[in-house]
Parts: C-alpha cells; sequence; structure tokens
C-alpha cells in the first residue's frame, strides 16, 4: 500500500464530527426560529460567485478583496471567487427579479463563507453566517427592527441583557466629518479603516495615529449622537431594547455602508470585542442597474457566537437523534430483532441495531460511546417472553419494557 | 457609475430564491428525518479537502479528479479541491478518530458537492447530496439496511413501488469474471466502465464493446445471482422491499467499491435513468493507516430527486414561514401597529410588517407578491375598536378579529 494520506482536514476549517455538528444545527435553528417570527424568508446561492462581483468599486474592503479571498480560474477560464460573505450576491439576486419581488422584502440565508486568513480564535477559514437583509425601506423603523432581531438572536442563544452591548455609528456622520474637514477621498477612506480598528488597539496608538488627521477629539464624542442614530435609538427603546448606544468608532469595514451601522459587543471584559454587526447600504443594487433600492441587513457568524456561549456556559448538552440501540443477546436472534426495529420504526422512534457480530458487552460499549441514551437487548428468553431490558446507558438503571409498551416508552421520554 | 454587472449566477450553479429554497429545505428535512429513523447521526466537513485525498489510488474514477474537479493552489501555495463527493471526506474523518468511534458507526450529512461538468438536465456544478454510511460491519445486514432506507427515503418523497426499481451488482462478481476470464487489471477498468455506461447506451453500441472483451453474454444473464447479491435480496424481501433485482450491469464508477453496489432507476420510460446508488467498500480507510474498516454507503442527489419529484407532481406547495403580514390604513399608526406586532411575535405568530411608506393598496399588493397568506390591516379605527380585519390574500375572504383573538385565531391555522 502506499504511502498514508493524513486525517487532518484542511487548515483553518473545521470537521464537524456529530458533537460539533449537533451545536452548529442548533446554532442555524435559532437563528432561523428568531428570523421567521420576525417575517424574513429563506434564500440560498451557490458558494461560488464571478470574482468581478466582489472587485467592483464599493463594495468590499481592499483587505478582503485583495489579500483574503479564495479566487481562482475554472477550466473554462472564468474567474470564480468563493464567497467572502453574502450580501453582494443577495444583492445581485434582488436586482435579477427586482419587479418580481414585494417590498419591504426580508430575506435570510445561513451561508458558509471562505476567506483566507491566518486561522485564529474565532477566525476560521470557512465559517457559517447567519445573514438578513431588508430591502426597500428608508424608514428608520427597518434599522431598528434589523438591530431588535439582532438583540432577540442574542436572548434566543441565552444571553443577558447586561452580556452584550448594540453599539451603532453612522456612516453619513462620518461623511458630515469628511465635508467640514474637507477631507480627500483617501483620507476618509483611512480613516475609516482606523476607526474599525479602534477596539483593537491601544488607546496610545489610537490617538497618535488619530492626530495625523488634524480634527478635533470632540467629534468623537458620546454626546454627539448624529440625527439618524437618535432616531433608531429613540424605536429600540419603545421596542425594549435598552442595551444599545451611540459609539462613533463603530464604522464597518465594508465600503458599501451609507447610513447606520452597528456592532454587538460582548461585554466580558476578557473577550471584549465585536461579535457581529450590520448596518445600512442604499446603493448597492446599483452595481447592477440604475434604479435605487435601498438595503440594511447584518451578518453573525458561527464561531462567534459559539465562543460567546461557551464562555458562559450556555452551550446545551449533546444528546444524538437516535433513542434508543437494540443489542442481541445471541447472534442467532437478528432477524427477530431487525423485525423489531423495524416495528419501532414505524411508529416513530429513532432506533439504531446491531448485527450481532460481536459480544453483548461490546455492543453495549458501542452505543455508549456513541453517547445513545437507551439500549433495548434483545435474545431468545425475551423474545420468548414478549419483554425486553431497556437500560439507560448514563445511569445504569433498567426497565423491563413488554414489547406492545416499548413505543409508549419511548414516546414518554421524548417529552 | 461604471459598467453594470451581471445578475446571472456562475454558470452551472444555481441561486435559490425563497419558493426554491423552501423545496431544497423539504428535501433536506425528508432525508434527515428518515435518516434518523434509522439510527443515523448528522457529521460535517468543509468543501475544501487536500487533493491528494483524491488523487490517491482507488478514491476516484479518473474521469471525474483529471476532468471534473475544482482544484486550485491557495495563497499558502497547498493544492485545494472543492469536494467531487463526500466519501473520501467520511473515511478521513472516521479513520481520524477510529478509536473514539464505536462501531457500527452510522453518520449522514447534507454536503454540497462540486463538479467541473457541463450543466445539462439533472447536472449541475455545484449540488446538494444527501450521504449515508455505516462503518464496521460486514454483515449483509449492513448492506440490505442501506438500500432499505433508500428505499424508505423514495417512499417519504411520494412514490410508490412502481415508480422505481433497485438493481443490485458486486464488484466481487466483477472480480470472480476478472479471475475466470483473467482479464489484466486495464480490462477490468474498462469492463467497470463500459458496464456503468450501459444504460446511457445503445444495445448495438454495448454488444459491439462487449464482444472485445471475449467474454460469453451468459456471465450477465440475470440467472446467474452472485451470493452476496442473493443474500442480500433474501434480507431486503424479509424487510417488505420488493422492487430490489440483481442486475449485473450495475457496477458503479469510483473505483473504492468492494462487494455489493446498487442503483435507484426511475422506472418512468421517459427518465429511465439511475437517480442515486451507492455500495460497500471495505478498504477505503487504508488509505490513512492500516488497519481494516468496511464500509457501506449511498448518496442521493437533490436536483435528480427533485425531477423525479417533478415528473410525478409530488413537489409540496409552496407555504412562506411569515403567517401574516400587518399592513397600515395610514402612516401615523406606526408606533401602535409596531407594539401589535411585537405581541403576536412574543406569541409565537411569524408576522412581518409594513412601514407605512406606501399606500395601503401597494402593501397588500406586496404581500401577495410574497405569497404571505393573511393581512391583518390596522388604522386609526381599528385601534380604536381593539379589532382589525384579516385579509385571506389568495381567496380575498376577510374576518374580523379582536386583538385578543388574534393569536388564537393564526395559532388555529397552523394546524
Amino acid at each position: 500500500m502506499s504511502k498514508k494520506l493524513s486525517t487532518e482536514s484542511y487548515k483553518g476549517v473545521r470537521d464537524f464530527y456529530p458533537k460539533d455538528q449537533a451545536l452548529l444545527n442548533y446554532i442555524i435553528a435559532t437563528w432561523r426560529g428568531v428570523a421567521e417570527k420576525f417575517g424574513y424568508v429563506e434564500y440560498g446561492a451557490s458558494i461560488l460567485e464571478p470574482s468581478e462581483l466582489y472587485k467592483a468599486k464599493g463594495v468590499e474592503n481592499e483587505e478582503i478583496v485583495n489579500e483574503q479571498t479564495y479566487t481562482f480560474t475554472d477550466r473554462g477560464e472564468r474567474e470564480v471567487t468563493l464567497r467572502p460573505e453574502m450580501t453582494p450576491t443577495v444583492a445581485r439576486m434582488v436586482a435579477g427579479k427586482r419587479r418580481e419581488l414585494g417590498y419591504p422584502l426580508r430575506w435570510y440565508s445561513v451561508p458558509n463563507c471562505f476567506r483566507y486568513e491566518r486561522p485564529q480564535r474565532g477566525r476560521l477559514r470557512e465559517f457559517w453566517q447567519f445573514n438578513a437583509d431588508l430591502f426597500g425601506s428608508r424608514s428608520p423603523m427597518a434599522d431598528a427592527e434589523l438591530i431588535a432581531m439582532s438583540y432577540e438572536m442574542m436572548k434566543a442563544f441565552g444571553a443577558s441583557d447586561s452580556d452584550f452591548v448594540i453599539k451603532l455609528g453612522s456612516r453619513s456622520y462620518l461623511d458630515s466629518i469628511a465635508n467640514q474637514y474637507t477631507l480627500s477621498q483617501e483620507q476618509v477612506k483611512a480613516l475609516t479603516a482606523l476607526l474599525d480598528k479602534r477596539a483593537k488597539m491601544s488607546a496610545e496608538e489610537f490617538d497618535k495615529a488619530w492626530a495625523m488627521f488634524n480634527i478635533p477629539a470632540s467629534v468623537l464624542g458620546a454626546d454627539a449622537v448624529p440625527a439618524d442614530v437618535a432616531e433608531t435609538l429613540r424605536l429600540l427603546g419603545s421596542m425594549g431594547v435598552a442595551n444599545a448606544q451611540f459609539d462613533p468608532s463603530v464604522v464597518r469595514g465594508f465600503a458599501y455602508y451609507t447610513g447606520v451601522v452597528f456592532e454587538v459587543f460582548d461585554t466580558n471584559p476578557d473577550n471584549n470585542r465585536a461579535l457581529f454587526g450590520g448596518g445600512r447600504y442604499d446603493n448597492l443594487t446599483e452595481l447592477f442597474d440604475n434604479e435605487p433600492l435601498p438595503g440594511i441587513g447584518f451578518g453573525m457568524g458561527d464561531e462567534t457566537i459559539r465562543l460567546f456561549m461557551e464562555v458562559r456556559g450556555l452551550i446545551p448538552p449533546y444528546i444524538p437523534p437516535v433513542q434508543a440501540y437494540v443489542a442481541l443477546a445471541s447472534a442467532e436472534v437478528l432477524p427477530e430483532a431487525t423485525q423489531l426495529v423495524q416495528e419501532l420504526r414505524r411508529a416513530g422512534v429513532a432506533v439504531a441495531q446491531d448485527f450481532g457480530e460481536r459480544k453483548l458487552g461490546d455492543q453495549l460499549k458501542a452505543a455508549s460511546k456513541q453517547q445513545i441514551p437507551y439500549v433495548i437487548i434483545v435474545g431468545p428468553d425475551e423474545l420468548m417472553a414478549g419483554a425486553f431490558t431497556v437500560r439507560n446507558l448514563a445511569t445504569g438503571t433498567e426497565d423491563h419494557v413488554g414489547r406492545e409498551q416499548l413505543v409508549p416508552y419511548f414516546a414518554a421520554l421524548k417529552l
């Protein structure tokens, strides 16, 4: 046999063993549940996109396009990119069927996205990212609705109000500063990048970089709340979202934002970072045509929320979808055991079975390794008596259950 | 503004607008439901895999590796492939935690896979593919279980027994023919490829190609049932799967199969093709280490099953997850309408709302375009009276529902 292959995954991506997959499924189900309660419907798209989608002026921040995309040429000489985020895709899809869709349009998706970055805590080369977007409204209620949905998602993951804070900034405020101090386009870009990195810098580093712009520090004061942010905060208050505040440093990295932007921060001092965010982008569909269509949205990654939950003990225990394992006291009862398994499945019990290739003790160990909660032991005596031993593998306790009672027994455990 | 971008997706992949996504979700939910009833648990992995996984001898058929993979070099000079199928990945993951896992191990997954092919009916460059695999058993019951699961899936999609037939072949039978007629390895490969393509050839084409091997046609007779196939067919019969039969032409394209292989065929004469299939591969984990671990599995693509359902009218009607749309008779009731929306959401009603930026008639049209089933009309009179008009957008019928009755009204509709 030739040289053995490694069992490692590709660098910076994850294998989802059943316990990991169950947690990812829980995160996705939580996202879906809140989004649908808010009236959003799911859409999807391929991870493959024509590269031009990300090269258009005003779509991405340049760091992502130049250094962090997976871009390659296919066998037909097309330049293809694995999507680094979902917003350009959703803008493309909405622009493509603009007249058939009704507005305000509420869409959500749970795509996997790809960035070639140095893998580190909370940053992976492939991640899952919930995306919600609302198209066709300039009302501040649209901004408030998306932020309120973020808030409800944090609550749905078990967070309390003190665990996180929602910080709102404004791209239009940034524009007004640029006007007042006559900054060049290059300077605006540098200022945006500096503010976006502020949370990751020391105060000294930031102050030094800030000084180069010759703008008084007072424009960054928390009292200079711009009008769009003030109105959104008022609406959020009326909707019961109390942990939101203005932060002039919140600008978001992507070039396409035009109005209110926001980021949800972990308040844990050991993890004082932006968990996720979003904002208003009123010009993005103009990449595809000339009819303006305002949009607002946010994205929330699976790994950041998983770390948030992990630190706070909010991760639910793993319970496999299999309720019971049918073990064989001796190999010759395989046909009768299979019969029983079929009866149980037809009645809605999720059940795996052994084929009698190993001793009973080894069968129980295998079920235990898989964290299957119950084992039903089938042997000639049990079949004769028409009653089976049901063992709880976690506690070791046993019940003797008649054949006719097995279905109600497991139905009751489900509750 | 610069040149406008196309709103088309990348060639050969699909955009999933809400109706398409809902159907994909239905297909995935059906797969999951049956798999978990059979005691399988979900795992997942990245679409990015080291290319060496597919280049190893005995993993793939050469057509796929040489002509149909998406393979590129990443920014760190690693050769990466977008997975064309899931079996090498699951073998890698099982080999990687071999000792921690319990056997027989039952795993399933719903990955997206990628093949650079000429797009055509039923063949896309990205597709979703259910995969189920059972590791650690040489029992013919394992083969029968996977085939029975395929059968139950077809039934769960609404198929009747006469809509499809399950054809079983055997790689070990192929090996015995090769021995008997002393075929070279190259000849065995050519023979396998020929049999795999038989269903797509005319009888004349096939007979001509077959004649070159100098093997009597009788070895392809349906009466020469090999022992492993006969035993699997017997077990399937005892499990109530009657539409399975031996077909010596069924060999499957992948090089890694070693025992029973099977394909599910559409019996519709207009679509007489293999829908999906699988088989036993007892040596695949030996790519990673020297401990043998038998495996058996199958994969089922979303587009082939969608076409099967479409031809037979089995596709369920689209119902969006949003139950109601709150429309505003006049813009000034927005705060009160938002209040009502929040009450409904908290009580479990999935509801979207208008922000009063357009006339009521336009609001109703937008809800109708989105196929939202009901509209709740909110105006000053309704708020004063504490009762609202609820309009069924499909039928045009209306009910007048008191504020306190709205939640039970929608809860009852859900049933």
